[in-house]
């Protein structure tokens, strides 16, 4: 261990300006400046940004990097998204002149060729680490009393310590629970279920369900009392994807509790619930909800955490220890990689590049489903709108049409939008939209949002035609 | 004729309010308060505008309502953009685990289906105009001496006249000219040609060009000397659509001038060009430019035109002649649907709804060209703004990834993305796209650019990941 703070440091403008192919030493008697648990998104951006900042960075990780989203979340899903967006146009090709046999889908060779590509992922990773000097560290990661982090027997020490370990699903304590899948089992499963059950109504749920009723699984979802499609999501979303789910063949069970699970000699399950008996299913998908990741000894440096076990961290992401720091999916808050990856940067140039004052804003997440068609999100409900300002401060535009790809198919799947406003000027406050497309429309409209668009701006805004976004700025 | 203003109207707030179910009647002694000449998608916007603020409206239409964009442009070509996308589909299916037999195109059945959804929108039209007591009166509209428009030899008098007559596509006068088709031509194609030649470069070529080969055709594109694919974009746009249309399989031939055209006794074109022959061809298409639509006698009311055509207008639409208007295409400027539909709903609210001080903003147009894979771009090209500002005050980010859709398949097609701003505040005055969903993306972001977003407002922009349109925000 390097005793001395020999950072290659040069002053312009009076900012410390760390040279990144400087040889970099930790501060003070520790291992690193900067230790970052958990190789997900958010903390992989974090280490990056520190190390590029001139910190010597660690980074530890249990599996694999790239954490939920390149492993078990939105790539793997994104590409079965694209593999439903096939077995849609299939079902469209007539309709467009197109006269082809379908002879087959192997969902064994498209996850052989989505690993291959995750691959590349992990590929780009690690040469990303080593480019920016910084340490990967395998194995699980907990905190012992003198604040330093244990990984497979060995202590490491840093200045600064970041937690960034992210969230796993949630499963229902029922007898049998374990012959239950999570969105890792889903992403292993060798052959496409021919009977899936979906347990859970939230994106994930969503997302699941709707990719294996594309490739033709019969797929029923079993939604808990009280509980609803998407139900934290603007009305219009809840009702326009609970009817796309419908429509598309998907069983949907309100009301109902799992109340057991049971596997028969023929490998199938059997399902117990509530409202009947579920027989022959080949797989039972728990998503209904995630859980912090926090098994890493908390209480051995009095980390605080809520009753649900999400770590408590202020603004600028402190934990209630010292130099220790969270983001990401472990605090609960905001769930989606961009915000971890956006959270982790600010942390970074908040503790190695003087920006004492800066931190993540948890406003204006633009939030897509990748449903069959997709959902895009940002900004307030309707019902949260009218709740906050009152209803005769909201005026809502709502917009429903079938987009001109669906002109002359057999298949009919409409457009929905809709569009919150904040009386007297209009401030734009939410934006709603469900349909073909949805998925890249959002990112522009995020970034018109949250400058303050009005519906002037909107009307004022020419259109493209003939797009569905278009809809967007011409609704009325 | 009615020799009396009686409009049914009240007074709410100083402001005339014309109910549009009243009965309504043209102002002293005309047919009509407002005639429109010609029924494309400027004039059925503003005739309908001003029905509804309660103006008696009559609207000339020479052939279809919807004129090019409905009948000859956007819509046709965006159901065949569609075709293609299935054409392009089908090469991928197996890449993404579909086992499927391709047994044939029927170019005749997608042909006869895009017809029938557009006879959907002269219903569409025909009810709408209707709803809003508007007359339409079928043929060749002409000036006459006295203001009036002639049509089928019956006059019609008006308050104020709109000229919307649109342009017309341009023919080169080389011998055999005539056995070209123009894109009217080509919508009326009974059959797939095999064997296709596209004069000209600009995006009616690309997008003609585009359609035809992914569905098989052999294409070829003449590009006329000191002409090039889209040059009036910026460069990423032209060399990264060249490179597209090449690896598609587009024969491009620059430097090259049609000399002569002939049929053969098969039916087939023998093209002479500056640069060779061309035998065997089933049709060569006209995509040069396009000229405006002005034979409607204006020399009889003194309208003023450029040497090229286009009816001279001030920036509140007005020709030469009193209470005589123009806009969209005859103009000759931002020859776009929506750019006529804005400026002829604002001329509207400026005749009709005491507006006086309404006009069209040329600023901020937004284009997308339905190439494979599409193009969308708004503002200036690095070229034009460092032209303008100069070079040290512009700073250009870019751009190049494969998309995820990409990762799985053998057909590699870049992403290619360009912000330009202007320094010092790095206000974004340009943003350039060519790749997957380029189309649907763009119209959010034109928002935000309109509204005078800078680069520091993308970068605070949360990410919506994975999407393409995330790299927009996420640009370095």
């Amino acid at each position: 261990m390097l005793s001395k703070k020999i950072f290659a440091v040069s002053v312009i403008g009076g900012r410390r300006c760390f040279s990144r192919y400087a040889p970099v030493y930790a501060t003070a008697g520790k291992d690193f400046d900067y230790l970052v648990i958990g190789g997900g998104s958010g903390g992989l951006a974090s280490a990056k940004k520190a190390a590029q900042l001139g910190a010597k960075v660690g980074i530890v990780e249990l599996k694999k990097l790239g954490g939920t989203c390149v492993n078990v979340g939105c790539m793997p899903k994104k590409v079965l998204f694209y593999g439903g967006l096939h077995a849609s146009m299939i079902k469209d090709h007539k309709d467009y002149g197109f006269d082809v046999t379908f002879n087959g889908f192997d969902w064994g060779a498209l996850k052989k060729s989505r690993e291959a590509f995750i691959r590349t992922k992990h590929v780009m990773f690690e040469k990303s680490l080593k480019a920016d000097n910084i340490t990967s560290i395998f194995g699980h990661g907990k905190f012992t009393e003198d604040g330093a982090v244990e990984v497979n027997g060995k202590k490491y020490t840093a200045e600064h310590t970041l937690i960034s370990t992210g969230a796993k699903p949630i499963i229902l304590d029922v007898p049998g629970k374990e012959l239950g899948i999570t969105n890792e089992g889903f992403f292993r499963l060798e052959t496409l279920p021919k009977k899936a059950v979906v347990v859970g109504a939230g994106y994930i749920a969503v997302e699941l369900a709707g990719i294996l009723r594309t490739f033709g699984t019969d797929v029923s979802m079993l939604i808990q009392p009280n509980d609803g499609v998407l139900v934290t999501f603007d009305s219009m979303i809840e009702d326009a994807v609970t009817q796309n789910l419908k429509d598309s063949g998907i069983n949907i069970k309100n009301d109902t509790v799992v109340q057991s699970i049971a596997k028969g000699s023929d490998g199938k399950l059997n399902i117990k619930t509530s409202t009947g008996v579920i027989d022959g299913a080949d797989c039972l998908i728990w998503a209904v909800g995630r859980a912090p990741n926090a098994d890493i000894a908390l209480d051995k440096v009095g980390i605080e955490t809520t009753d649900f076990g999400n770590i408590i961290v202020d603004e600028y992401q402190n934990t209630s220890a010292h130099k220790i720091y969270a983001i990401g999916d472990v605090c609960g808050k905001a769930l989606l990689t961009p915000v971890a990856i956006q959270t982790g940067r600010k942390l970074a140039r908040r503790l190695f590049n003087d920006e004492t004052k800066l931190k993540m804003e948890f406003k204006w997440i633009p939030t897509v489903i990748f449903s069959h068609p997709p959902v895009g999100s940002i900004g307030m409900s309707q019902k949260e709108a009218e709740q906050k300002y009152g209803a005769d401060k909201i005026k809502v535009y709502k917009t429903t049409f079938v987009p001109v790809y669906y002109g002359l198919t057999q298949r009919k799947i409409q457009e929905h939008m809709k569009l919150v406003c904040l009386l007297p000027e209009q401030r734009i406050i939410g934006l709603h939209i469900v349909g073909l497309d949805a998925d890249e429309m959002l990112q522009g409209y995020a970034a018109a949002l949250k400058i303050g668009a009005t519906k002037k701006d909107f009307e004022e805004t020419i259109a493209i035609h003939p797009t569905s976004s278009e809809e967007v700025v011409t609704i009325k």
